[in-house]
């Protein structure tokens, strides 16, 4: 069985980070799935899906790395070529990569109890992001 | 169908690596799954599924780049919020991920001669982890 | 259902990339596979697929990221064991991951406009690499 949802989250730009692990749980909740795995995709090359435990400090402590890895106002060859400002975005999206799957166990997400899924916004400014759930069992 | 295994692993803590390739393809000869993916993820939000050359000079340089993006010692904001010590571990997993997908060809795992899937340790003491194995074809 | 392909690419080595959504694409076209996911997995420890906006100006500033965290001339324990010359290649494979999983909405594969399936050539000598393409649905 497969069963898709898609969600829209607006994100105030880069180093947003939204947990959307209620999101998931509620799709899986409403669909009949007792085992599988669900996938979870951000669409779009400037953003990125993982999972941290949800609280400021993790979630600054990665975004710190990943501004030391690709600073934002680094020098970029994809601003040469576009007059774009986003080069950090993508090279973070690229590293953190735009989806994970979670396995699916008696109907729960197999999740620690510190441990959420997270949308990271990459993008130097605001965006509506698409999320799209996909469950299959 | 859908095949799930549960595995406890016990680590030593940070840097402990732990091939648990012969733990997925024993669990998929058990199985009948001719064609598909295998998902093969842990639980919790400070360790990581990856694959790599499991030697332990591949494993050392892969910890020691480890180390130098998230020194263990270094200073996270996280720390200030629980009185922790595994900030570098949150940043490390939620870089490297959770989970990996493989392909199942011909009741085979697509994996190269050199290439096996591992456990990464990423929390600052030992930890019993479980990895759930969910085969599907 | 599941459907298999497999594609073989030759690369010229480090920092080569490759934009395979049109193979990946293409494979869907054939199938009848309505909603679901695929898997993208390159077989082998030092090379990895991830999705970038593909204009050479980004993939120049992940390769010039993945070079600052893993240099070609960099010292690794890898090489004291076989005498290679690839320890950045193990290095920047594990980090990034083998395969990466995209959901399939509506016959379509749900990406960006600017979002392209890339393979990521690690090591240090050309090589012939073996894409494993997985439909689920």
């Amino acid at each position: 069985m497969i069963v898709t949802h898609t969600h829209h989250i607006q994100t105030s730009g880069q180093g947003d980070a939204r947990d959307v692990t209620k999101l998931v749980a509620g799709d899986l909740a409403r669909a009949a799935v007792t085992a599988g795995i669900v996938n979870i995709a951000v669409i779009g090359s400037t953003a990125g899906i993982t999972t941290i435990e949800f609280e400021p400090g993790a979630v600054s402590d990665l975004n710190g790395l990943l501004e030391r890895l690709a600073p934002r106002d680094g020098e970029y060859r994809h601003h040469l070529r576009w007059g774009d400002d986003n080069g950090s975005s993508h090279v973070r999206a690229a590293l953190v990569g735009p989806s994970i799957t979670i396995p699916i166990v008696d109907r729960a997400l197999c999740l620690g109890t510190w441990q959420q899924i997270v949308l990271l916004e990459f993008d130097t400014q605001a965006r509506r992001r698409e999320v799209i759930v996909q469950l299959i069992g």
